[in-house]
């Protein structure tokens, strides 16, 4: 149990010996919070409600978040009173002191807790957490809040505010650990198994945040090879020779974890495959390739919903394969394309690259894919457009091999 | 000339040579940060901006912050029918959702440019140092736009969010030399007047935000001492021995110096204080009483507006002097009390301690008090119910002898 | 493979191209050193051949090694005239300097070998593993190369130069690992028992030298507890629950490792014992005794060779077996007792206190000592006339339960 | 006063108190640490030695220093029975044991003090102080322990375990007041006049000791310029623009200063000019040349004793003077050239490029060299070779310039 648990522990503790609830306890606390005006002491209530909500156990927690969502709401009578001066006013200066007015009595009172514990020990953490919470609840209720604090953490996490870290063998246990925990596209089986994705002729990369500077925010893994990798057993093979760093040509980006279900939709992926991009271009100048290595998480359930005849599996290379998963990869419903992966890839200005058959066979690459996984290129100078073109126009781009696929007939 | 400065005359020399003018430049580089949608250009160009900016000259300055100004307004014809649709919402909810439209209608579009700059390198000194522009220049013009920063940096200088730092003979020179640019109080002769005050039997500190860690933001200069200090000469006096800190009952703050005029009103002052209370009862635990030394600057001008008769300056003690002098110091008008030395420290939770005749003779404590200093005791468990009486009702906490200074008759 | 591995093969590599063998490369370097006067190639050779022999197979080394040997021969002729010329010597002064050269005649040339070697990156690691190496041959020509390396790392590893560090589970990934390669006492079956034994009622220390920052020499482990631990088991255990680190008040140290063969006989164990008992009373003033719970390697062995009569295993507290470890443990025989890891703690000035029946009943346990696990206790005030009384006058010192136990009858 | 300081005050005051002397008190605590067994017993005493000898009066200091001459006297009868022991070896292997007892009957009882001092805190910078103090006394009966002390230092300040460190103005100002007070060649007038030697343009680098870290040992003040500097004035001027480094082909050493006069004659400067030039030609790729602006502190004297006709010193660039200065730094006495700084930079392997007229007119300048200075240029890929020459055949590296001066007829 942390410090910072034991703590909270303690604290809630001498409130249930002085017959409170917890709830009543952060309840009293929130108000408190909210109603002082003097800020050492308000900081130090905030530094308490942290901990202990992280202490909390799910029914707990329920309720509080029930409690600040009430606090997130505004006063319909304060914003028709601060609209009819705003209508009042006589002349610019005195409406554009009303508008001000106004845009305060908009604000939910309870919006600068935010910036409360944004200030105190352990509350950034708390406002991540926070909103996975949230999120796992999806009540309606906790819509507004859930709004507001998306917005908060979004600038929070702006990627100038982050730092990028390269991870490796030398790094401490109890954060490596972390990555075994979170890692959600090839599972880390043992510690040598993280090793051996710690090698010389690996880079593993991460953002970190200055307020919680022991925790992953997102991390992607990296093989540096000679030419770009086609399957993943290679990859993962703890046994397999290292390659001397100064000959590889190529990057490959094999498996990007989120590791803060709170920081969803952020876009930290993004972010942190430019800045790695560039870093790696730096550090090793004969790379000249930076390509993925991808999981496609829908081919083989969309494949099942498509009239298709037999699958000739035999058939050498698998292009009939290749040919119906350039389709699924290329489609678009909504302006985006079906796949997930995909639809991160391209719209962060990647080209889909190639179809690898027969590259993941897992069980569990068989059962996403059949076995079948991309390549998808970012090339430094052409990512703007291609995402611009994406965005806007629903432009994917892809490369000779695999338009070839696309119009490939038996 | 530092790098930073060399490289942003380069830019401007660029655009210089292609026909641009700085502002030109800088409204080009605005508009395209405002108008992008990808979010590592934006940051690209907004350090650009940070780095020309800090390179212009005066007049340059105030025409790039016109241009600010303009994009700080909002449109009123938006503002009319977001409030139209908030009137005629038909549920809760819609409403709900009108009203958050109705908020961003009411903020005006640049205000994200802050965000931007305050992620990028330099952008955080840039945004403080706009606002000390903004202020010193005081068009009424900018009186949205300074609020709106005034804001921002609140919450960016948040206590919670600063860096309590002892500053020793050890620290940078670099550093050093920006306190002797900056302290306000007592004039910093030398480089031993300097190294005088940063002896063992002194301390030092200074709160520091990581985005500026090379720049003090304020400092505070303390004497260990063995009793009250009643005069300042000892105090700067580099020819005085040391005494053992294990000795010193007493912490004499003697000056405190706000060093970004854009950082004005935001209370750093009273945070650090605070904190270096706290920090030093845990250091030295022999210490059992926390003083100011402070100057009283509008003593001398108030007393001048006084029918008082003939001061006998001859008098043993200067007890009418002394008297006068607290009447000044705790004569209220608009809910404060007439010196802002004296209002600061009461605002804080301190309690007016002492009055010292003859204990600052140079020109400036003459002219400014006659020579009269005041001591402000801070009693760490009781600052938060004076500050509370002092802002609430007003009430002025004075010790005894203060007390019958006030009520003396020659 | 290390870089610095991977740059001696190139180098090995570039000389066999010129047709020299490894041998004949480093007899060369190690000539070149010997006879260069100029300091900064000298120092490169030296890093090259510290690389080169890092990365020598067995045979080469060996071969090294002999080559090495000779260059630590004098020449006697040199040393007869020497003592001549000392014996000839007409006044003191003069006779003072004939000594001083004499002492150079006596020095083998190649004793400054260290001297360079321990002022390159690498060269202290060379040097440890050189008499690693030197000790595992037994080769006798290597006696007296042996000899000067061992007084030498004595006073390179003297305890005032090496640095105490506490490891914890922050500690990099590459420095547990060898912890776990490391650790002779107690085998680290797996990374879970590791985080184990360094949760937070546990402690763990090491030295480290500032030119070896990555390699352990010493460790010792320790479990914060309640009372004096009596068993291993509960130490081991990954499921027991923490104890709070402020309600304990005895340390036990339950593991010792060397890390280093090279560096046998340097006695890292007692400076890291005597220095961690230091530094745990003042981070934990609530602790009050420093026990060990350790094995007894040679009991088992030696009560194969006594006339006992058949155990009574039966009988309840293993009287009879502790009754026997105690006369075990209390016997001399060349002025030290005859058990290696007493011998070890009553030299450090321990206190024998107490002997434990079914301590360790893994079979290891019941095979060095049939289970049985004693305490010694370090009293700081009384170590250093312990360690006297044992060295001079082989006295043991022990509790009154031990004594009891030592002259029980059944 | 340092806290070190004042602790060792306070221990001299208990010893008086119990009526001994300051030197009966180090007497017995040199006596307590040769006679004592238990190492850590050793290094406290030690410990107190070195903090007491730093606080001790010449006077007391001196009376130390032959206590512990005293010390390092051998046992002529010990030694004559060692080698009576080497001469009636009746075999190699028993000879050889003889020869290691004669070797340490050789060896001062007293050397391995400076072992135990060396591994205490304060040690090292004692053992500095303790050589400064004997070769300013220059007593013959500290010649043993003298040279004895010199041999052991050279070892510990080997130039593989120094530190070579960059000096910014964000150096601690108690590390720059250092340099302040070291500079030996061109005094450093003030904080403004170090300021300006810290520029962009210029370099200033110095060796530290890991067991000194305060103290730098020695240092090199260095200005980056287009073309080699021909006269001191501009680069101390404080009002001379910065030069951009990347537009700098040449490196101008124009100062190195020793700090520790215990350090004389142990090489650093000559260690520290080689890693500086190696340095900065990483650094800046763009620099080409790396010279010296050095003063020819005794061309006056010299010319004084040469029977010259009248100097014609308004004749055209001094050749006269030039001619007969390139005389004075060619010509050798004892296989050395008569100057000592030509002799440093030569022996270095420098080459003597070019003299200088009216380079240096300060009052200083004029009285040792008539205002003449001299660059001395390193060329990396020859210095090894002129440094040969120089030491083994008295060979004077020169430019084709110095040779015409060398033979120039008015």
């Amino acid at each position: 149990m942390s410090e910072a648990k034991s703590r909270a522990r303690r604290l809630l503790d001498r409130f249930r010996r002085r017959g409170s609830t917890t709830e009543e306890t952060l309840d009293r606390l929130v108000a408190r919070i909210l109603g002082h005006h003097e800020s050492m002491s308000r900081r130090a209530d905030a530094a308490t409600v942290a901990e202990i909500y992280l202490a909390l156990g799910e029914e707990e927690r329920l309720r509080f978040l029930h409690m600040l969502g009430r606090e997130f709401h505004t006063d319909p009578a304060a914003i028709d009173d601060a609209i009819a001066a705003v209508q009042a006013a006589p002349d610019a200066t005195e409406r554009r002191e009303a508008e001000a007015r106004l845009r305060v009595a908009l604000t939910p009172a309870a919006n600068h807790l935010f910036d409360l514990f944004a200030g105190v020990d352990g509350g950034v953490k708390l406002l991540v957490d926070l909103r996975a919470d949230l999120l796992r609840h999806g009540d309606p209720e906790f819509a507004r809040i859930g709004h507001e604090l998306y917005l908060y953490l979004m600038r929070l996490f702006d990627a100038g505010r982050l730092e990028l870290r390269r991870i490796t063998w030398d790094a401490p246990a109890s954060l490596l650990e972390k990555l075994i925990a979170y890692e959600a596209v090839h599972a880390i089986g043992s510690w040598a198994d993280l090793k051996n994705r710690l090698d010389s002729d690996r880079r593993c990369y991460a953002f970190f945040h200055a307020a919680m500077p022991d925790e992953p925010l997102v991390f992607v893994e990296i093989a540096l090879t000679a030419g770009i990798a086609k399957e993943l057993p290679p990859l993962l093979d703890e046994e397999a020779p290292d390659l001397d760093p100064a000959l590889a040509d190529t990057a490959v980006f094999y498996s990007i974890s989120n590791c803060q279900p709170g920081l969803v939709d952020i876009k930290l992926g993004t972010a942190l495959i430019k800045q790695v991009v560039d870093e790696l271009g730096r550090e090793l100048p004969s790379l000249h390739q930076f390509v993925t290595l991808s999981p496609i998480p829908g081919f083989r359930r969309w494949l099942e919903t498509q009239a298709v005849e037999e699958l000739s599996v035999e058939e050498p290379g698998g292009m009939q394969l290749l040919s119906l998963c350039a389709r699924y990869l290329t489609t678009l419903a909504d302006d985006r394309v079906l796949d997930p992966v995909a639809n991160f890839h391209l719209s962060n200005g990647a080209m889909l690259e190639r179809l690898n058959w027969s590259a993941d066979l897992s069980p569990l690459g068989r059962e996403r894919s059949s076995g079948v996984m991309a390549n998808y290129q970012y090339e430094p100078d052409r990512m703007a457009e291609r995402a611009e073109a994406y965005a806007t126009r629903g432009q994917v781009a892809m490369s000779d091999s695999v338009r070839e696929a696309l119009v490939w007939k038996s």
